[in-house]
């Protein structure tokens, strides 16, 4: 028997003062949306990036690919969504995708590695990786 | 014999992120750039907002008075003074003016007044206000 | 008879890309959170600032003064209140406080003044008015 | 006989409020470094984005590709390169890298994707490429 999870979302609306004089949503405001969306993913899992950050580990952005489908206008409704992959031994893998509601239409696709560090200098995951439920 | 000092400035371009549907500076990213000009102007008279953070004092924001006059528009360039005053014991007060360039048109008249505080809590400004030149 | 309304209000949670190394929500944030309140606001009463725009008639800040009684951190539950006021034949007055939740402690005062406008020049609210239950 | 040019190249300086929680500039923030300088490196070839846009021919990103070194902290100075490259028909690739000032320690590397559109439709850049040196 398989068991299936559907990915995790959140739901945001598109504010106004995220457009840009283009009228559509500028495209650094779809790393905050991302942003957002892994730090909340993340407390699902019961890790809060603020608390690991005053414990002196910091999960940190290594890099950063996002296709970007068709814009976001204003009071569009979106939902973004969240999923890990482990990649070696340090870094965990967001893949997110963010679709327009209710039609679906896909805005972007993204991928997000992640790594956590501790005074600037890279450290294994620890307890993140069974807390994620990608293995031990 | 009176001594007359200009008041300190910054010069700035704005940049088209700035500038939502309206086509024009979004009203929170003036708070931005005088933000940044108080913050250019402390350490113009040695004082970092940040270091001062690192050691346990926080320069914050208690009030804020805005008169919008003319809104900026993509790539203007313009001009943020800075003046000072004491304001009682504990606060100082900011005067702080936008003006376009090269024309001077006035873009906005700011008042922003600010404490010191350490762990949340008000604290006397201390050696601030001779660095400030505000007396002793 | 006397009839009593609650004033609109909108919940939000703090993204952790607002709050700025202070470890708090930056100033020019509260902005954002009041903007995209206020048009919240005017959706309810039928009124949207981009369409507006698109048919030529811009509504904007004119005057802002914030009082910023306690910070908001990572994560904090809030809620943005909104009541409104004409002020002269012009101007319309936004009274806008922010609580923390659930324990409903006061963040912010704020007083937004606004003006109808079209091709940068104020015009008459017209058809506002009545919309925003205002008058006529 | 070779033509060398320099880079295009544009300086800045970290505001305080462009970082984050972490003391470090927010990884959002980099786009907006990334896009201010390749929109004052098209003014430099002679093309304005905003006035494109007022004309109905939107210059739109399609896919970025970012990966991040080394932070930028408060005051930090840095420098954005831009570089272009022709891709197919349509595409025109920035190639950006962001250096620390003076040291010169590379913060990130960046290739970004653009093309034009209208009315939301890809359009073939036209004089866009002779303007850029891209051949025609």
């Amino acid at each position: 028997m398989t068991e299936t999870t559907l990915p995790y979302n959140l739901k945001f609306i598109v504010r106004d003062y995220e457009c840009d004089l283009q009228g559509v949503v500028n495209n650094a405001n779809y790393l905050h949306y991302l942003e957002h969306s892994r730090h909340e993913f993340l407390i699902s899992k019961g890790i809060s990036f603020f608390k690991l950050h005053e414990e002196g580990l910091d999960l940190i952005v290594t890099r950063v690919e996002i296709d970007y489908k068709y814009p976001l206008r204003s009071r569009d409704e979106f939902t973004v969504t969240v999923n890990i992959q482990r990649e070696g031994n340090a870094r965990i893998l967001f893949i997110q995708d963010i679709f327009r509601l209710p039609d679906q239409k896909l805005i972007l696709k993204a991928k997000v590695t992640g790594i956590a560090t501790r005074k600037g200098r890279p450290v294994p995951p620890g307890d993140l990786i069974p807390k994620l439920g990608l293995g031990s």
